[in-house]
C-alpha cells in the first residue's frame, strides 16, 4: 500500500471524498461479512496479520484481502482502536419515483442530523419491512462510519435515496403522514402498510416549513398525562410509528 | 476557583469520582435550567463571562453562579466546545421495594451499556409516565454526561435506582415481562400499566442467565416477514414495548 493509497482511503472519512469517488468504507467483522454477503460491489479489503490470525474462519470467507501494517490500518481507520479489517465498496445508485408510494410504504426523513439516529432508523425500518427510505438533502450522510455502524448491516438491505423532497412529494398521490406535535393520535389512525409516505422531521426543528403543506395527515404519539417530557428521540418515535403501522396491518 | 477546585470538578468526569462524592455535573442551557427547576439539591454553578453576556435571561434565573475563565471551563467541561454553563448537584438517593411493582409498572434495565441508549430509554420512559427504573449493577452509569444529555432532562423527573436485580426480583409478586427473541407477540399480550415489571436486557447479550428464571412472561416484537435484521436497538425496542402497554391501557 503506497502513501497515495493511504491518502485516497483517508479521503473516505469525509462525505466530500466519498461522494467524489462514489465509494464508502466499512470496518469490523460484522459489517464486512454483511458487505460480502450483500449485492454491493466490493472494491478492496484490507486486514492486518493480527486480525487474520485471530479470525481464521472469516478470513477464509473474505479470501480476497490485502495485508497491511497496523500503522497503515490506524491511518485509514475511523476507530481509535481499529478492528483490523477494513473494506471499501461502491455506493449504490437507487432511484425513487413518487409512484413507488402506490404499492409500498415509503419512509421519508426530513433533516435527521444525528448519524446514530439515522443508522438506528434504517435498522428499525428494515426490521419492519420498509424497502425504501427517502432522505432530504439536509439529512446527514448515511455512508459515514457512525451511521453505517448504527444500521448493524441494514444499510446493505434497504434502499436509501437522497432527493429533492419537495419535488418528490409534489408527485405523490397517496396519503402523506407526518409526525407532528399537533397531529392525530397515531393509535387511532389507520395507516396502510402497502402505500403512502411517512415523514419524520429533524430532531430539533421537526418537519421543514416548505415540506409541511404536503402532509395530508399529521400524526402524533400521545404522551402520558402529567409527563413533562418535550419530545421523544427521533429513532424511538420512528420505531413506535412503524410498529403501530405494522401491528394494525399484520 | 483554585487548582484544587478544578481537580475536584475534573474527578466528576469519572464514575468513581462521582460515586465517592455523591455529586454529578450537568452542562448547557437546557440541562442547567431543568436542574434548577427540579427538586435536586444544586451544589455549585459556574459560568463564563461570555456565557452570561449571551444568555442574560437564563443568567438572571440561575442567579447564583460563579464566574470562571474560559480556560478553567475547558478544564472541567466534558465537551470539546464547552457550552459555558456548568452545574453540580447532589445525586438523589431513591429506594425501591419489590412491592412498588404492585401499584405501578417498573422498568428494569439488565445490563444496558451504551450511555446514549440508557439516556434515551430514561427519556422514553418519562414520556410514557413510568416513575421508577431499576438498573442492574452492570448497567452503565446514568450520571455520566452522555447519558444525562440523552435524557434531555428526564433524569430529573424519573427515579433511577441501581440495585441487586436478582434480590429485587425475588420479592416481586406481580407479573414479570421480559423482552426475548422467543417471547410471545407483544401486540397480543396484555400488560397492565398499573403493576408489574418489564425487563430489557443488554444490547449484545440480552437478559442475563441468572435473571431469566424470574421472567414469568417473555415478550417479543415481531419482525416483518423476510426481514434479515437480527435485532432492534435497545432504546427503540423499549419505546415500542412501552408504547404498546400505554396504548392498550390508555
Amino acid at each position: 500500500m503506497t502513501k497515495n493509497d493511504v491518502k485516497e482511503l483517508q479521503s473516505l472519512k469525509q462525505s466530500k471524498g466519498r461522494k467524489e469517488r462514489g465509494i464508502f468504507a466499512v470496518e469490523g467483522n460484522k459489517l464486512v461479512e454483511e458487505l460480502i454477503d450483500s449485492r454491493f460491489r466490493v472494491n478492496n479489503i484490507f486486514a492486518t496479520e493480527q486480525w487474520v490470525e485471530k479470525n481464521p474462519v472469516l478470513a477464509k470467507k473474505v479470501a480476497d484481502y490485502e495485508i497491511i501494517t497496523p500503522k497503515q490500518m490506524e491511518q485509514i481507520s475511523n476507530f481509535v482502536t481499529p478492528p483490523g479489517i477494513f473494506a471499501t465498496a461502491m455506493m449504490p445508485k437507487y432511484k425513487i419515483e413518487p409512484k413507488d408510494s402506490e404499492n409500498q410504504l415509503i419512509l421519508l426523513l426530513d433533516g435527521i442530523n444525528d448519524p446514530g439516529n439515522l443508522g438506528t432508523i434504517i435498522r428499525t425500518a428494515d426490521w419492519f419491512g420498509i424497502k425504501k427510505i427517502v432522505i432530504s438533502e439536509d439529512t446527514c450522510d448515511p455512508w459515514q462510519p457512525k451511521a453505517i455502524q448504527s444500521t448493524m448491516g441494514s444499510i446493505f438491505r434497504i434502499q436509501i435515496v437522497e432527493t429533492d423532497v419537495v419535488g418528490f412529494l409534489k408527485g405523490v398521490k397517496t396519503p402523506v403522514f407526518g409526525a407532528l406535535m399537533q397531529g392525530k393520535n397515531v393509535y387511532h389512525t389507520h395507516i396502510s402498510y402497502n402505500k403512502g409516505v411517512v415523514i419524520i422531521g429533524s430532531e430539533s426543528h421537526g418537519i421543514r416549513e416548505n415540506v409541511l403543506p404536503f402532509v395530508s395527515c399529521p400524526i402524533n404519539i400521545p404522551r402520558a398525562e402529567g409527563s413533562q417530557t418535550e419530545s421523544l428521540n427521533a429513532s424511538v418515535a420512528t420505531g413506535i410509528i412503524l410498529s403501530e403501522i405494522f401491528r394494525v396491518n399484520a
